[in-house]
């Protein structure tokens, strides 16, 4: 008998509300025989907050690391002020549940047109850290609205939180082209990028059949640019994470064919899964939001479970589906239905 | 007659060398009749720490601070540790001479191939802070080498020191298509880039004509490459500012038509002058660098010393070179000679 798995779905705002269900029923499908799923939905996001002030009550926290797996759409309101929903709900669930590594694949699919004239084969995985670095929330502000203001961010990186990702960063590479980038800007910031840069040369000697080399961050943003095919996996650190997986996403033809993971990767709490796009309110509720990459966080998830044939299911589908429909005009449900045809 | 005007000429390494010549012949002739130049070089670089272990001698800081402006050609090399070089000798000179204004022109010149498909019409200006953020040298680390290692990286932003960026900013917008775009991580770095912002707002207010929006850090890296003509003026921190002008130096067909100037727009301290390219070891002393970004980098000189007239005598013969000749491969002197002989 198929093992059942628990998900905490949070649907969120906008459009997640509408690509999160093509997530659930691409899973089904794609583990039919050899996994079954019970969902627990969370109404956090946008909306909760602005309905009820709530952004992630404990209680509801604590339901959620209960579960198996988190499958999360997007969260996201432009009438709420900067920050309070990314450090409230995004951020503290990568932290509290200890997500430190933060999945990012970048794959130019067949049928996408992506913005540079000669993108190449593009493929790669950026294996960015999520729970430290300029992150963690640590930084104040003295004299605020004063000519005398003083405002300061802290970056805090442990040798312990860099090794953890660093490790799974080689183990990743074995399973790929064996080669690991390493990005930082360690000319600058020579504490953190000179400690980055030690603890990969010696978990490196571990992994002998993997390369790995090293660039800064501002060179990085060029490669990306004239050169993505060169990349097999990128390893860094939480910012220069965000920053150059929005770039990878916009190089392999746009965010709505890129899926992330939250992973913890020790299995203490449930790692979460979701589309890299936001709530998008200017399209919100009108069918238009494209499901792929909410329906790729779902192939994430399975992998992540161990489940790799049914990922498998999912990626065949999406990338035929991409290659023969990718620039024809479709609704959400359609290209969702589209996708679940082909599984 | 024409007024002399003291320059400090740092060429460095590598190609830095050979491409400073260059900057120095274009500034004479385009300032011929305006202004006179009178050269005081110094040997800083690699090589000279190479060979006498010196980075930056006070007295030759203090020499240098007795220039009217300053020419750099690039600094670096291999066999240096990441971070001597740049904390001791780059950073120190923008530190010390407090210049704060690091402005970088990116400009997609008809004739140079962008890596992007439908680049349009990119002509945009970075405004970097550049004494101040991440790039101050504070932080640290513990147990430094053991399990146990903790290194922290403290950005340190003053409303002094953001206040009169912002306000070069606006002002540079009032003479081009006055729009300036905030860009930060004000959802994550919440304190920095809340002030920030409110500073962008209230300098704002005086600058009615010119409109400005703001933009995440991670969201600029996808409109640089999905729609760059969107941009006027990118006003942002000295990190954002590193990495971003380095992708749209790679958009607008590399580094080598790119020039920066670290400007101390109060004029306490001279500013300084130099192509954004590094200095290229691999194709150093074969005359094959294009000197065409240190020659833009004298024309930006030439701007802030006053004698807009001469700068634009630059412009206009770089941009009929690059329009004409741009594709064809020809030496640095022919490229230089080239150029001057537009003049
Ligand atoms: C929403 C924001 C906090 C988040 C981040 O900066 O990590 C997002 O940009 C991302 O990349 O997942
Ligand atoms: C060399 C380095 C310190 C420098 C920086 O990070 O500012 C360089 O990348 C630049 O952009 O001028």
């Amino acid at each position: 008998m198929a093992k059942t798995y628990k998900i905490a779905v949070i649907p969120g705002d906008g459009i997640g509300k509408e690509v999160t269900p093509w997530a659930q029923k691409a899973l089904e499908k794609a583990a039919e025989g050899v996994a079954d799923f019970e969902y627990e939905h969370f109404d956090l996001g946008a909306e909760r907050y602005l309905r009820d002030g709530a952004i992630l009550p404990e209680d509801e926290e604590e339901r959620i690391k209960q579960n198996d797996a988190i499958l999360l759409g997007a969260v996201g309101d432009p009438r709420i002020k900067a920050g309070i929903l990314e450090r409230g709900l995004l951020l503290k669930l990568r932290f509290d549940l200890d997500q430190y590594v933060n999945l990012r694949p970048s794959k130019l699919y067949k049928g996408v047109t992506s913005p540079l004239a000669n993108p190449g084969d593009i493929d790669f995985v950026v294996v960015r850290e999520g729970t430290e670095g300029l992150y963690c929330g640590a930084g104040g502000a003295v004299r605020r609205g004063t000519p005398n203001e003083v405002a300061t961010e802290v970056s805090i990186n442990t040798a312990y939180g860099v090794e953890r990702v660093v490790r799974y960063a080689f183990k990743l590479a074995m399973k790929r082209r064996k080669h690991v980038t390493l990005v930082h800007k360690k000319n600058v910031l020579v504490n953190a990028g000179d400690m980055w840069q030690r603890i990969v040369d010696k978990v490196g000697e571990e992994y002998p059949e993997v390369s790995h080399d090293y660039l800064h961050i501002d060179a990085t943003t060029i490669f990306l640019v004239s050169d993505p095919s060169r990349f097999d996996v990128i390893l860094t650190d939480n910012l220069f994470g965000d920053i150059i997986t929005d770039e990878a996403g916009a190089v392999v033809g746009g965010v709505g064919y890129s899926a992330s993971g939250c992973i913890n990767a020790s299995d203490e709490y449930p790692s979460m899964f979701e589309p890299i796009h936001g709530s998008a309110p200017d399209i919100a509720g009108q069918n238009k939001a494209n499901p792929t990459a909410a329906i790729l966080s779902a192939a994430m998830l399975l992998e992540h479970l161990g489940f790799d044939d049914a990922a498998k299911k999912i990626h065949t589908a999406v990338e035929a589906d991409i290659e023969e429909l990718g620039s024809t005009v479709r609704s959400t449900d359609q290209v969702g239905q589209d996708i679940l045809n082909r599984m």
